[in-house]
């Protein structure tokens, strides 16, 4: 029973890493699409989300049968519902992915604005933030997921720059670059919103080891 | 056991509906005070945020326990796991009302850009959904639940309005509009959210109702 219940959970981890890889391929896609403009590219993101949404209800209905058919005590459990939480986040992780993409369609049609200022940087640090949270729950490593907690700040911070920017010099300043801006601008929103979901996953990390809130409660870990 | 179980099951609902009371609230006095220009009341929003977020780990907390403690059996397992996702809905859409006196904030010091468009209709959408979607969590009831998700739809179209207008006849027209414009943008963009958020409860409730996935497959409910 505990050797079944083990190779059970060893399949759990399986799965969370797999939606967690999709997740941040979806992200990468996305900002490679916007940098290529490239139609297909974004389209395929948006098709094979289905994948993700079929593996987030599988890993779901694996969570409740685990707890259904063996009961698992405190510890067990505990990781399990975490391990549901975070599968939730994962989905809406590519969803924003899929954001991404629909913003990049809207874009293709439109004459090029200009470089993508820091996006792709931003994007780069929402792919870290998204692997390093899920390694830090299969390896339950607290000091991993509170590196994640500490740099969502960075995220905001350059989310803050790119829309200043996209307002300020580009908006305000020439009102024929505002349906161009505008979607540039909920990238960067978008991107910065999956940071805050990786950080989602690191707070519940924490919680799971040391059963200690940290989430509303950034200060406690500086 | 079976009648306390019954009981804490009982304070589970409770806790529930206060949860959502408070999220509806949030997003009522977010839009009351982007109408009247209200600085305090946007702050006050921000600033008794806590209180949903510690309702939030209460209920977490109390979920994990009543799993512990009585290792409830199929139906009442998914009630409360369905709980504990309803409980996360719920404390975003609270974060998703913060969000949007931080745009207030931003709007107040500036001069009035014009009425409020459609954004005040999207708020009532949305507070219904939220209300709704909670009652349909409560009742277990089904057919309130699919109604929920078929009007997310009339939501997005809202949204997309109210956006198409701050674009066109504003940004596209009046450089000097833009940084007024966006934060208006943004707010329709929180509340469209909060409805998939409130979308994303009623298909939870169907899921646990029927065991049968909507998620993601809307054209089922036509």
């Amino acid at each position: 029973m505990e050797r079944h219940f083990d190779a059970e959970l060893k399949e759990l981890h399986k799965e969370i890493l797999k939606m967690g890889a999709l997740a941040e391929e979806a992200i990468f896609k996305s900002i490679e699409a916007l940098k290529n403009r490239d139609k297909n590219g974004a389209q395929e993101v948006i098709d094979t989300d289905n994948r993700i949404d079929e593996l987030e209800l599988a890993i779901d209905e694996r969570c409740i049968d685990l707890i259904a058919r063996y009961q698992p005590m405190a510890g067990d459990l505990r990781f399990i519902t975490t391990g549901m939480k975070i599968n939730a986040e994962l989905e809406r992780i590519a969803d924003l992915a899929v954001d991404m993409c629909q913003r990049v369609l809207e874009l293709t049609d439109k004459p090029l604005l200009k470089p993508l200022i820091d996006i792709p940087k931003l994007s780069n640090i929402a792919q870290k933030m998204v692997r390093d949270s899920i390694d830090s729950f299969i390896k339950k490593d607290v000091d991993l997921a509170k590196t994640i907690v500490l740099s969502d700040s960075q995220a905001d911070e350059l989310r803050n720059r790119v829309q200043e920017e996209l307002v300020n010099d580009y908006m305000a300043r020439d009102s024929s670059t505002a349906s161009r801006a505008v979607p540039l601008l909920l990238i960067s929103r978008h991107l910065e919103r999956i940071c805050d979901h990786a950080t989602n996953i690191a707070e519940d990390v924490i919680y799971m080891v040391e059963a200690k809130v940290v989430r509303h409660h950034l200060e406690e870990l500086g």
